[in-house]
């Protein structure tokens, strides 16, 4: 495998007589990608119909002479002035009943069909010109789908075509009806053209109809990825197909989306996102506000790595301070190259970094570059000459492929969207759950690969864990019914049908050779009323009344004398959101059962095996000695003390395993 | 006295073979009344004019010849889309100015005359069809006025009838200038049609227009009301009108609306509300987590016994987790009984749980039956077969009526629409105020009733209490007058004239012979900053400045000199809002006075004097011995030693009064 | 100087058969000026151009007979109905693209035509009608600029007038782009028709748009209050023109709108503003919840005193609860006095109270008057009464002008829009931040200046602060050039170019020979993450990463090894937001090298020098005595051991100075 590192590059911010000097320093530094063009539609087409394609012909050729590969980004995220203004229509619809409007980005509404049609026009008109060119690497579809929320729009354009969605799905009203038990409270329609969008009711709208708005604005996502994907294929051959996802955004689904990719991407920015997307609480917060939350990129790594089969990129990797968060600090000395490491160790192709120099104008003034807006250059350049410089020695000696990890999660879009819509108590959030477990299960030293419910892969992993599964794939009932494994199910997984029903016969909805237990109720809790367990541990949240058939054997307890969890052959459910401590007991135990070799690893430390090595990283303030761990003989990169920010990578066979 | 079970039951959410079924296990629970229909309109009438009532007669017929009497409703909480799409002006507008739509409900206008009439005439229908069945026992109208915050709309609909109601009550617009102030910020008007409704101003609107168009508000709910009223009186003779208030909901005149019905009922779900309707803090909500705050329903019940002049049921009672609060726990065991024990103990004719078995389906599918939506008994069921025996065992032995009870607080809904607009200080809430009397004199073991100021009839108690009201009525004053026990008035009582202004001589608004006192001016207080007492105690939130004339006595003084409360004759004033344990000191010395006999009660533990009973309900976590208070002998119901969630019963003579 | 009271009268709010007796009340009370006139529109003109000012007139002559004289106020900010009817399009309308509606106050859009006309309308017939009567002594334009938010209006009004401003500021498309920046998310425009409002954007807009819009609002706002002065000058000879502006308001420039009038005034309510305008935590709350904040009154007198070039009132001084804060205290007995005085010691001309007597109706009816409601003097009477004997004794002997103070802080407008687009960080605010500044040099016992960007005269000043400045004038750097005291700079001070851009060599834009000093990049910090310094103390919320030149010398140093305060000349640069105590200390040696003598006060007890005298000021609740600041001999006023509220002024010679 070629690991490769790229930049991210806007050829229409900076006079033309600078790019010839700013591809020479890129492959310099040993860049090899650059992506380029995303935001760029006002001076692509400045006015309809008048193309001026030219600057970026010369940019492409200025970059290609210096012997890098381009990635070309469609410029659909920013639809210029004079096209908006030509159909006001695509403009999005908040939940409010508000149109949102032009002067900044991602303004538009995925289920119109006229910006639709400007898409693949302008896609199409780039895609013959650029697509043949030798210097034309990959192709980035629009950019950062869903980014400030945009998926879920309130237009007109979204309810016509919502109703046409629903008048596929369910053929007749009375079919529609009868799936969203509209009976209830006379919400019966008569005709599809009745069907109104789920936004400002009176009380909340029936979670059936809205689980069917979110799988509809899902879908278009796909069917605008797919527009683009399909006219690049067929005009740019050979070329990789890519989009750079973000990070915890469920709205829409990725594996459906990465269904139409070569190479799923994401925009990885350790800091913002732990200030401004993290659960954890303060203390952390403080604790690692320069370094990054441990977990939360190798998740989306893990994660993105599933939604395109294996091949994946870091698209845009945080260079230093950036500009969107409620804080943004600056990252540790020795933090980029850190997180460029840990994409590697799960499996990256390509880190780039966003942005080549930072821009003293617009939104983004505040947003680090490799160089700083005087050209100079900013500490993510040394960090990532040496990621360079270190790659160049080491490349070889890793493996191709990640390979299989030790166990997996499954994981599931429609189930963040089912558990939003009806959280039933106020902590319940699907992303949180999972990443509970995520966490629990590296801590413990352990490799992960997430897979999807739709198409589930078990084979080979010494534990799966299926927490909060909204609905199980008959596929997904019989993966585990072949499996050997442990499996830990729950809580709430398999509570409903995908009608977004109580299942007949009581959740989980699972043949009772798999499970024969019933959850008769639930309760959610307030955080300071958790339910304990006979063993120790307790519930935090949520938790379920169990009625466990006579196949099963009650593991856990809770004080009231209720089953916490229940085993059935290689198969537990657990009825309840268990506290940190009480996770990390339970698949511990069943890690062992497993035949897998766990670490106690402390907060800041984290592993990932790759292949025939172990790589370790510290995120924490305080250096450590991974001989602690078992680790022997002097690593292949870095020491067995590892310094705050440092990397480590050794052979398995060195790594204590 | 035939005090009786119910249910509410939804035949047109199951199938019809299953129908006799059902009513045969409710028989058999002991339940007596089932409330049905009122969310079936699009069942009833899926098309304009197409009438499909035969279900709802075979479903009438079936619960009939189970020995069951059913309770009517009519369906206009629930409009359905055709009727919504014929006449879309008919939704409610929010103070955002912004539509709300169809697709959950209670999406009507009150002011609306066109969706009144539909309302009349499905409702006239119904009368027709079903009124003079031997099933039909009752009939509720709508369904939770104001549910969803829903009496108040901003619509053209309202502005109209606003700008109507003001013309009738004004007859001028000169009159109207002058009772609202309105040459302050030149706000004067010079026809109706210029009025406006008071939202989306740039600060805030004049307190008399806003407290108008509450009152115009309450009004078009007690018009509404009676419509339907109306009309069932007239075509089904002999059947009792009865509504289902709903919990600390004081936007429309409970008592107006009560004027027009046989039975006030209310729906009662003691969990929720503690999670999502109470001030009280973490550790008292952590407290009665499963249990619902111990005064709450109490408050309730006898709000409601006053609001139809003495009968009164819980149309809704929770059966276990319900869906909707921010966290949903279950009941603790045993309190679903208790709830149903505490209704009785405040006189109600009839407790019905909501719902009898859960639906797998729509919004609700989180809310527990007494049957399981797999039609296995719940808790809730097995809870309320105990009570269903217990009744048969002592209904006999129980008093008619509740008696008069030991003391009287005045409330009076318009003061709450007045603090609500006028707070002053941010803590002002005329709910909170009263409810602290109310908890601190159910502490002391006593019993309450709830007098209107419309209509206040004060003798036989040995202590009233009017705190917050907004403007007394001659009525009130010369009751208070008449009375020969102590009353205890303030803070904020009759601070207001009823056109919101300031009384010409200063507030409180009362004749020198029943109060000398002025109030020159008053401080709102953060918490952290409360007024001393001299005596002890402190002020918090609000106090007071008191200039007592020389026929009253000073009996509390505050830490900088000013009068607290003060004395004439059987009459006290209070110039504060006090912290709880002295408003608990000044109302146990008054009640002595009284010749009442109080208990110190814990914060679980409390009692119901009803006729000759005395009725004990242990809401706390730990069993509690009763000869404490007196109490000797074995209870009628219950031991002596009182468990957690038990209920103990008997005669007034051995409880220690 | 003859300094004077003042009080504001509504006397369309009372019988005109008690103006005499108010009148005659005023001046016995020693009050000298009355404003009168600002909210009587629909008396003056209750239909389209029918005039009724005869009453005003007579109102006029019995308060002119009385020996009072009258600032008569145009009542622009209460548009009456009628008008609004007229052009609905004049009403304003929020970010959130809802027009507000009539129904208060301050309902108008200043960017209106239509509405500027009708005010010049009504401007110029009361001029004509009494412009020269002698009992007008002065004009108020309007009613507080800004109040309510009302300055910043997304209506069509503004965008066509936002448009023309913005053709008029860049001439052409293409300027505008490349001022904005607009290539970046191809936010590109062809004609200044295509410019929107900043508001209902998807994600942020571009922040030189923004910035560009709050110039223009502000400009409208110049422009209203401009229309108005022009009229009354050229209709009223000889009369001062004032208006009243707030507190910590900040959304248009009043250096701008103060250089169209001879008198700046503002409204000082130190109670309202400290629970609902202050930083500061609980804690402080509490200690000054009846006393007001120790400096917010000071800063803004010092503010105002410059916006007018000397010439400023208090135009409303609170005198008792207010009623428009989450809170509202009594101010503890004494501070009404304090709060005058303190406002001579700053250099007013005149203080006049908020209002004559307490409307009983309409919005403010809980706001305290010099009267109560029913005409009895309240506290703020018996207060105003002190300081206008005291004032009889003591006027003469006083200086007629404060003087130039001995530090002074550059202060700007637009640096607080700029800030506000662009935090960077959540903490990061201007007013705050300065007033930082401004709070530790006030603890220093230093009587402080407040100096425009604009036109800054830095002479005479033993240090000179200049935090956070958006952007530098060339006027600025050359004061600062010839300027020979010591100067502080930064945070964050002359980062952007007037573009909004990072200057080309990076903050700040300043010559080398000013500052040597790079600011590579900054990162905000969360507020349990300070960044400490290796000399003691911390930098919260913001730091910066300083590269120095070889002129420069490094004062403080961050742990992490970063310059934190450089030193070049007699011009230090501060690289980060320090926290009290390392403020406190850097000012404290910059002014001991400036010459400066400073006191350590404690924080109830404030000092402020005024000509040949120093005043002291007790807002804590305990007596101090001054003999410990070098304090000799009996005060003019007060005594050496002050007591809580009290005030003491004592001439320079005997203040230990």
């Amino acid at each position: 495998m070629n690991r490769t590192l790229g930049v991210c590059y806007y050829p229409e911010h900076w006079p033309e007589a600078q790019w010839v000097e700013d591809a020479a320093r890129m492959a310099s530094l040993g860049i090899v990608h650059v992506r380029i063009g995303e935001f760029a539609w006002s001076r692509l087409e400045p006015r309809r119909g008048v193309y001026e394609f030219d600057w970026l012909g010369r940019a492409i050729d200025v970059l290609h002479q210096a012997g890098l590969k381009v990635v070309l980004g469609t410029p659909t995220a920013t639809p210029p002035k004079w096209l908006v203004d030509e159909m006001p229509d695509m403009l999005p619809v908040g939940a409010d009943g508000l149109t949102r409007k032009f002067g900044s980005r991602r303004h538009y509404d995925f289920a119109h069909d006229g910006y639709l049609e400007e898409c693949k026009r302008i896609t199409l008109a780039l895609a013959k010109a650029f697509g043949a060119h030798p210097g034309i690497a990959a192709w980035q579809t629009d950019n950062e789908y869903d980014c400030h929320n945009t998926t879920l729009s309130y237009s007109p354009a979204a309810k016509a075509g919502f109703q046409a969605w629903l008048q596929r799905k369910y053929q007749s009203p009375e079919a529609l009806n009868r799936a969203w038990g509209n009976v209830f409270w006379s919400m019966e329609i008569s005709e599809f053209s009745e069907v109104e969008l789920p936004n400002l009711t009176v009380t909340e709208p029936n979670p059936t109809h809205v689980m069917d708005f979110r799988r509809f604005a899902s879908d278009m996502v796909v069917r605008f990825n797919k527009a683009q994907a399909d006219i690049i294929r067929a005009h740019s051959p050979g070329r990789d197909v890519i989009h750079n996802f973000m990070g915890r955004t469920l709205v829409f689904d990725h594996f459906d989306v990465g269904a139409d990719l070569d190479i799923s991407s994401w925009d990885s920015y350790p800091l913002g996102f732990l200030e401004d997307r993290s659960d954890q609480n303060d203390d952390w917060k403080r604790q690692f506000a320069h370094a990054g939350d441990p977990d939360f990129q190798a998740f989306h790594h893990d994660l993105y790595r599933a939604t395109s089969k294996g091949r994946w990129w870091v698209m845009e990797q945080q260079p230093g301070p950036v500009n969107w968060a409620p804080h943004n600090p600056a990252p540790r000395n020795g933090m980029v190259r850190l997180w460029s490491w840990e994409a590697f160790a799960h499996g990256a192709e390509t880190v780039s970094y966003f942005r080549w120099r930072q821009a003293p104008f617009a939104q983004e003034q505040m947003h680090a570059g490799l160089l700083r807006s005087d050209s100079v250059e900013a500490q993510g350049f040394h960090e990532a000459a040496q990621v360079s410089s270190e790659l160049g020695a080491l490349d070889r000696e890793l493996s191709d492929s990640a390979g299989k990890a030790d166990v997996a999660i499954v994981f599931d879009y429609p189930s963040a969207w089912a558990w939003e819509i009806q959280p039933q108590g106020r902590e319940f959030d699907y992303f949180r759950l999972v990443f509970d477990f995520y966490r629990t299960m590296r801590r413990l030293g352990l490799s992960i690969d997430i897979v999807p419910a739709s198409a589930p892969d078990l084979e080979g992993y010494g534990l799966v864990t299926i927490p909060g599964l909204f609905t199980w794939t008959p596929a997904l009932i019989e993966a585990v019914r072949a499996y050997q494994g442990h499996v830990l199910i729950g809580p709430r997984s398999g509570s409903k049908t995908a009608d977004f029903a109580i299942p007949d016969s009581l959740p989980p909805a699972l043949p009772k050779d798999i499970l024969d237990v019933r959850v008769t109720h639930v309760e959610s809790l307030r955080e300071d009323t958790p339910v304990y367990l006979a063993e120790g541990g307790s519930f935090q949240y949520w938790r379920e009344f169990l009625e466990a058939g006579p196949e099963t054997e009650n593991i856990l307890t809770t004080g009231d004398g209720v089953p916490g969890l229940v085993a059935q052959g290689n198969r537990r459910y657990l009825g309840g959101w268990p506290d940190q401590g009480l996770l990390y007991d339970i698949i511990m135990r069943l890690a062992s059962r497993g035949g897998l070799v766990t670490k106690e690893l402390r907060d800041g430390l984290r592993l990932r095996r790759h292949g025939n090595h172990v790589f370790a990283f510290n995120y924490g303030a305080t250096a450590f000695d991974l001989s602690a761990l078992g680790w022997t003989g002097k690593p292949l990169l870095g020491d067995l003390m590892i310094e705050p920010s440092g990397v480590a990578i050794t052979p398995l066979s060195r790594a204590g395993s």
